[in-house]
């Protein structure tokens, strides 16, 4: 009676000060599935050893002083020691170098979005990732939640008929005053088009947006009308942007972003219109999915329900507690690490992934997300309405 | 001890199928400050004059077959007698004639949105308030309600610091089928470019929404980007329509109007998001305000309350019932006439109209409308990104 | 081609300082049906005089010094000048005499709630109604919302199964310093047994909570268990109530009223829990009414589409704007007297109240009310836990 | 640089089928603070023994075929490997045994609640807590919610001023139908007095009511009148509650609980009122805290922001996501063991717990809740309206 065993992750990033490495490691330890067995956590050497070693009691020899360390000591290790796979939750400019060096030296991939700092960039990753053979998960992790789930198979299912109309935001405050420059870590880098990439709040949260959009609707967006801004003076990237968007089968839309909406926590939410009924879902409050019927009273779908399941059997997978007992933004990154797992054990089991499997971004949606914001960056210094999304 | 009297009222439209009319007149009830005591409710005499006189209990002679025989007979009445104001609420192409007829005759006027059919039009009435020096009211009934005075005094005492973001929707779903075609009343005149004007949804909603931004953040547009779109098929008017929007004053925004967005009722809503706090405010729940300063929990402004009206003494006047006893689209209606007996009263005594006097919508904002729509059907043909509003 | 006249009508009470009294005008102008032709406004008759003259354009004849000089006047005046109907909306203590001689004198009356002083003057009215066989309405005004009228159908209609649970709340604020203390007007005469009868809170708000969930369930209350309290020192009354409840064919409840509950200002709200589905209601958000079937998503009924309509003929009568136009406590108010016009006008043409009148609250729902208090005010003084309510 | 180690973890209960163990071992995971290394998951040992090795990756022979052998081997063990603590998840009659075993061998323990069957368990364990020195911590998990915290904080620092009236419900409707015939794992043990003790709902979950409201307010329960029903036909404990409360210092309240209320899923919430303010919270949209001062605008706190933590240490501190991403149920769990851990490893090194530990329910809360139980229980048998609740 032999268990499998546990999937064995290495970090690059999330030490002292950092964001979101803490949730990932957090997300990951939910299923009991993961364990954190080594990690690169810091560009300081000794910070990072000393984080790895103090706050997640790794041993001294899995805490590395540099990703580089990290993945030639860990290749070295037998199989069943060795790391399965990496994070990486560094800013933006290093996902690239981290990732190809993992997928080449053998391990698979949770990557962080945006995936990496451009076009040309992300099809070279897409490319690697082809060749190795091994998994890349992007972590766009809003299509974790249940409800996301459950309103794209209402859309695959036609429950809204054809798609008109999609209005997706996400308002944020955190950046109404220029903390970049009151050393603030999360700010600096992100305001910082080196590290961060040709946008600021477009890239940061409006590619979420974008993700969701497609995620949920399966329609891919042809061409942008957009107007960005930086209303803090003297900020290089952008802190908000508006978008009129055109789909295909001539739906339309408006994408919003901003991260100087006074008020505005993670308001990100998405309304899909179709001619015979529309959703509503709102990732502040996350288990709930209104579904709109011509003619009918609006419904609200609750998390956690029987009814739920019959619909989308991945939204009943991805649900951990009853209907009531809210679950929120660590159950939706976790449901993207249950994906990751999955695929995993299937890959390195030589098996096709099972047709139940939990679904997870991948490093299409990552070459997707860097077109997305190139194509508004460049509508954005355009006088013409449209500019077209590339196929 | 001799009291005031009520002000007295002439209806031109609303008779049987009609909607807006039976809302004005209820709305005009309900203050007792007006008497309906005349009106030309049909184009065709006779069921005009019935329905005065059956539906209204109005006498015989005062239900007048045409608004032009009503003018010609009020007018030959004695003062005390003959009304004092015409309520124009007819399909917009009437709006004009009545209006001018009705100005020149001496009559005060109360006229619904959108206020002509087109700018030149609306300019020449201009002129001709102007000229005869009567009231004319235009009813954007939305700037009534109590916690839209509210908002709009926040922004004027500056709460919300220097505005930066606008966010104005207006989508409703009554139009998601062709009911133009199988003989609707209010949707035939409504999507027939001769008596409706040059927009359908822009033209009935979308100038609603523009209205309200510019009420409450006292900011003029400079210019727009639109899409728009006539989803059901063989419309000759948009049913959808999305804007980017430029005001004065770099502030950004986006307004999106629609009438075939499933399981929308009346959602006009609004967001302004100044550098200091934002607010929020939407028509389906017209009772609430939420205030949102930077850094602190967010206030939830509610009608009726004595801490409204020390920051609106307009808000507080248009409020009739105390706090949790809900007001709604009738009593913010109601307000818009009790602005115009207002005028009325202080225009027929030849005084100054009262500092503490309720506000209402006049022909200025009427013109600003056509404006708006005319720069909007502008824009929505243009392959330009940018149309400017005219000054 | 003769129409029907307007309703005419004479008020006790609602002068300078009143509350209620202004409502009732309010809502009895809405729908063009009534006139007001005369009152007694005040028990001070100059003022009274006044008030009507200046505050609302009567006559000075018709604008009373007393109640009794209005009714021995207008029964002198001829059929078809003379009022119609009584609306009384003085303190409570004023009920009794007033309805008793307007009915007695051949006027309709419209009586605020509570009905009377107790249940023995309650019976008296009774009988005396009975006997003059004249129209009688109690101003239960929030049964008067289109949707608690759809919650009654969808029980009459068996959509929640067998009731099992019905909780019932109306808490407010208003009373939570000692005002009465201070002079105000409505604080005053309510905390004075003379005046107001023997409970406080529960008379005044518990009587509605409880008037609701008759209403809606069908169900009468069998027995009560009350604990009352004044929570501000010195008051003679009550100021909030809790009561455990029995209903008739088992079902059980809670019926709480307060008005020392900081932060409430209007909150009455109702659960009925069937063994298939159960509503819930809000007064505050009035428009909405919740109905959540086992296993099923909640739905959000609102008011103002067709498919309310379908269940409820009396909600969609009760209804003046579409959905998303929000109607409130003014409306509700209205539609009392939508039946109360009715019934006159069918009593006055000998004619049997057509099935579709709209339905108002009668001097049976009085008698009921004051059984409650009395019931209550026994419970709260007794140490067995359960007292019988009256047959 | 050597570093702590993770707290290990062996829990009894929670195998197959089973629902509570599966989220303490969720729960558990987030922090990475705490490893399952050992249990006993089911009364059948094969399927026990399995489910460890299978389902959790546990060695065979840390996968127990009972709780005895489990305590019996573990105590064996050297330090350094041994289990730290025990985690009971059992139905509730095997709790007292496991608790008083695993106390009485040296492990601290985590129990989940109702803690024992009835008082004299209750009180037995109290001393046997209090004799071996060891930690025991009960899983009230509803407490844990960082906004309960902050709640409890406000009542503390006197923003409420006095309080006077408390309302708390906990309704569900899991149990409207007989499923406990249907051989439904979680109902059956639920419904049978041998397994559950002397209520069904009011033990199961009123207890979680009764806990919160004496949590948030420190105030105690001093006197109780209830109202317990088996709705469904043939139940030998109530499905449904409803109760009035008396507290110190003259508070009143009440207290309902259901499990067969149609639509309802875990709807705990409470509203504490006091003569300054009130506060509102409800489970199911556990992010957010209403405080309601008298005359002021309602406040809306959100979790996750600076301005909450200034008020209360342990809300922020109970918080691993920033504002606007949605925490739920495991983080409040995950809360409880985060107190868990801090008391062991002040405990097993011999220092006093810092004064920024989080809190956690402790032994004397599970006697206050079988005390409530049994006092709910006596008080419904009762004729007398109140039941003293014992000091």
């Amino acid at each position: 009676m032999a268990g499998k065993r546990k999937i064995r992750m290495g970090m690059v990033g999330g030490g002292y000060g950092a964001f979101i490495g803490e949730v990932h490691r957090k997300a990951a330890g939910i299923d009991g599935e993961i364990e954190l067995v080594a990690g690169a956590f810091d560009v300081d050497p000794a910070k990072g050893k000393e984080f790895g070693v103090k706050e997640l009691y790794l041993p001294a020899e899995r805490s590395y002083g540099s990703w580089k360390e990290m993945i030639e000591a860990e290749k070295k290790l037998p199989e069943g020691e060795r790391i399965d796979f990496v994070t990486i939750v560094t800013p933006n400019f290093v996902h690239f170098p981290v990732a190809k060096a993992a997928l080449e030296a053998g391990f698979h991939v949770m990557c962080e979005k945006p995936m990496v700092l451009d076009v040309a960039e992300a099809k070279k990753l897409q490319k690697i990732v082809n060749k190795t053979g091994k998994v890349f998960a992007l972590n766009h992790n809003y299509t974790g939640y249940p409800m996301v789930k459950l309103a794209k198979d209402m859309v695959k299912n036609n429950e809204l008929g054809n798609i008109m109309k999609i209005i997706v935001q996400y308002p944020q405050a955190w950046l109404i005053r220029p903390i970049e420059r009151e050393g603030q870590q999360q700010a600096t880098w992100r305001l910082d088009p080196k590290r961060s990439g040709a946008a600021g709040c477009i890239g940061d949260i409006g590619t979420h947006a974008e993700n969701l959009a497609e995620y949920i609707t399966g329609l891919r967006l042809t061409e942008i009308c957009a107007d960005l801004t930086a209303f803090v003076k003297g900020r290089p990237l952008d802190d908000d942007g508006n978008c009129l968007l055109h789909f295909e089968k001539g739906a339309k839309g408006i994408l919003h972003a901003s991260q100087i909406s006074a008020g505005e926590e993670n308001n990100l939410a998405i309304w899909v219109y179709g001619d015979k009924a529309s959703i509503e879902w709102h990732q502040e409050d996350p288990n709930k999915l209104f579904l709109k019927k011509v003619g009918n009273p609006v419904e609200v779908w609750t998390r956690g329900n029987e009814y739920v399941g019959k619909k989308s059997p991945l939204a009943a997978k991805g649900t951990r507690t009853p209907g009531g007992h809210p679950e929120g933004f660590l159950e939706a990154f976790a449901n993207n690490y249950m994906g990751l797992v999955e695929r995993i054990r299937a890959c390195d089991a030589g098996k096709k992934l099972p047709a139940t499997a939990m679904d997870v971004p991948d490093v299409n949606d990552g070459v997707r997300g860097m077109q997305f914001i190139d194509t508004v960056v460049k509508s954005a210094k355009s006088k013409a309405k449209w500019v077209k999304f590339p196929k």
